[in-house]
């Protein structure tokens, strides 16, 4: 009885797949917030290298991933494909569940897949160095891993509370040689105006990264989920999987996956929505999102910043209003206000589900995989290991024997002190407020309506 | 270009390789303390279970695994042997550098190799409860691990400065079912008569964890190394090694591991050992200890017991004596005063080499490891890296193409604050001293004279 589905490393995707060209309805390009026109790479060319700008607009459905950058893939992936039998004679269910687990890459999550290849096209950009912020950590000790192996220098600006929280991924993002700041500094204007917030937040470390890498000519700024070009990096997740199900002998009825801006998530399904759009297939997709930052289950969709304080281009996607702050539940990287564009208009189209999941529903599923599968999940992965596990429960009641695959983001190893708080019975499942949500969507920016 | 070597499962071992009936000279049993008699069976039935014994005093070349294991050992096994090519670069040696990584187990590190093999026998035998002790967690977390696998319980006596300096570690032992305490506790007599000592040592959590396992007809004990069983456990890295480096193409010429209690150690040489001895192979081993606590290069061969307070039979074994206290190094999982008897029979032979290492250089080589591999090595692990750069570099100096093959034995993510520590430029090389080394060697036990 086979377990695990290893791709030997001479399958490791030779192009990532693009999804703009497939995606439904009109085009809605980013706007510029002072013209209300479309942005264009002008917009970006002072923080972005011109070969990433190009891949965030490109037309063409694949894109060739470089050979330096499949080097670098090589030292982790494939990733393996693990039948979770396990969990599923604990759920006695006739479904067939199987993971795909990113968190064998050194940093521990799907981040590096982006990473990298940013890395790359900077180094190829002349760009020495690399700036960037980083809330829970998992962006920042990847980045800092990536710039690392391409022997560049990479800057993080760590929110305060994270950083006074978090020794232990400061630690990992300086042993890979990188930098970290406690934001706000007093190095950048955008920090040194809020100084009288010295918890921070992820908006104020976006500003000082992005005034950094404005200013600095050999530096630019790097971010780890949203934008198209990271999406698409991601994508070589979705591609393993199809080749490794095909291994098992199978094919998803469902995919499932968490989603906080949304890079993982569409990294896992682009593959597959390609496969449902252009060869027939009829595969469901099924995004896991925390209950306490219910964007595309409660967001409105509409042109809205990428940031918190309101320095980026429009983008059109699902949003609990910029400057909503979510409950700080411990999936860290599933508190974002908005999510990826490319995968709000597939929701918005309907080709792609959505569910919240409560953060001690996540915990007690994540619980139940670690006793059954050994792996202890991240917080993130966690919320859709429990879409999973409702996914399974759902096919024993009509007696279906459902193909799930589920994309296992990450390993907890840097959230154990979420688990001793689910342990001790301190675990809250945090409400976030509508009130607070409807300001902000009442202090949204004046674009063209596209819902 | 090939970086990673993985195996099918199938090829997960079918049986451990026993290398008792190899071991070099006259067999020296263990020793009954009381009556200086060869130690029986029946001085460990009150803690292991037959299967088990079995196994401690086999003369049976191979030893076959129970399906029941190879079923667990699919979840992470086989697990890859990776070519090192960045450091080798990095070190521009013409060294071939191949590191078998044992942190892709869900414990992060060797030992559920063991931990799974010791739940079965144990719950084959009717036994439902192990009890055990645990300094930095890596033992204690794998047993935990294993008996959930198996349904069975596991209550874990945790020193009690790693249980608060380490809560992460005993958030992942709960999270796998496990109960853990703080040792020295008042559920013991062992434990209650050290009261005065509430930071708690390896010798008294062993002793409370005996005495619990002694006293109650439904649980047993069960030790992470040292012994000749949880030794033959550890074979499957070893085999797979020889597996794999067949698909590379190569044959070491020099094997690296690290040494603490030597189960690591020994699982990854004896399959190699055993092929030197019967098939005319010439590798070289070279087992790397702290140089805080230099068991190998320093001690003494003689009879000792195995754990602090002298509760065990007698081992015949290189020892700093069974009281001496090594200094705090980081890397926990080799701060014991002794070694596996099979291993250091085959030292005295000199069969085997071993160096020790002062803990800033280890750590030194762990980051530049990292900053080339990615992977973040345990401190135990950062020791046997440092001394196969050493390898490396010598192979350099004489413009030899020397195959390296090196035993990673798992990850540091539990291990951060050493790094911490290390990038403040706050580790120490902490000295043990040698008249406390003799003042402990002159409180051996009687026994014959080995040496």
């Amino acid at each position: 009885m086979t377990t695990k589905y290893l791709l030997d490393e001479s399958r490791i995707p030779t192009s990532w797949v693009n999804i703009l060209p497939d995606l439904p309805g009109e085009p809605l390009p980013p706007l510029n917030p002072g013209t209300g026109q479309p942005a264009g790479p002008e917009d970006l060319t002072p923080i972005f290298p011109m070969g990433l700008i190009e891949q965030e607009v490109s037309a063409e459905p694949e894109i060739e991933i470089p050979e330096e950058v499949r080097e670098i893939y090589k030292l982790w992936r494939p990733t393996p494909l693990i039948r979770a039998r396990r969990l599923e004679r604990a759920l006695d269910t006739p479904a067939h569940i199987y993971y795909k687990y990113e968190g064998v890459s050194p940093a521990g999550s799907h981040k590096p897949n982006s990473a990298v290849a940013q890395a790359y096209y900077n180094k190829q950009a002349g760009i020495d160095r690399l700036v960037t912020e980083t809330g829970a950590g998992q962006w920042g000790s990847a980045l800092s891993l990536a710039c690392r192996l391409f022997e560049m220098e990479c800057e993080v600006f760590m929110v305060g509370v994270s950083y006074d929280q978090k020794p232990y991924r400061r630690a990992m993002i300086e042993t890979w040689g990188g930098t970290v700041h406690r934001s706000p500094t007093d190095l950048t204007e955008a920090g040194r105006s809020q100084a009288s917030h010295p918890s921070g937040s992820l908006g104020i470390a976006i500003s000082e990264a992005v005034e950094i890498a404005a200013k600095s000519p050999d530096a630019n700024y790097a971010l780890g989920s949203v934008l198209n070009h990271v999406c698409l990096h991601q994508t070589v997740i979705g591609q393993e999987s199809i080749d490794a199900m095909e291994m098992a002998g199978e094919y998803p009825d469902v995919v499932v996956g968490c989603v906080g801006g949304g890079s993982n998530f569409a990294g896992l399904i682009y593959p597959f929505v390609r496969a449902n759009l252009r060869g027939g297939r009829t595969t469901r997709f099924l995004g896991a999102e925390p209950a306490a930052c219910p964007t595309l289950t409660k967001g409105r969709y509409a042109y809205d910043f990428g940031d918190t304080v309101g320095m980026t281009p429009l983008m059109p996607m699902y949003t609990l209003g910029h400057d909503f702050v979510p409950p700080p539940v411990h999936a860290g990287g599933l508190r974002y206000h908005g999510d990826a564009p490319s995968l709000c208009a597939l929701v918005k189209a309907g080709m792609v589900e959505a569910t919240a999941v409560r953060q001690t529903e996540a915990f007690a599923s994540a619980v139940q995989f670690a006793s059954c599968e050994g792996i202890i999940p991240a917080p993130e992965a966690a919320h859709a290991i429990r879409a999973t596990v409702d996914e399974a429960l759902a096919a024993k009641e009509v007696g279906e024997e459902r193909v799930i695959l589920l994309g296992l983001s990450g390993h907890g190893h840097f959230d154990m002190s979420a688990y001793s708080a689910y342990h001790a019975g301190e675990l809250e499942d945090l409400e976030f407020s509508e009130a607070d949500m409807d300001e902000a969507l009442g202090r949204l920016p004046e674009a063209p309506s596209i819902a």
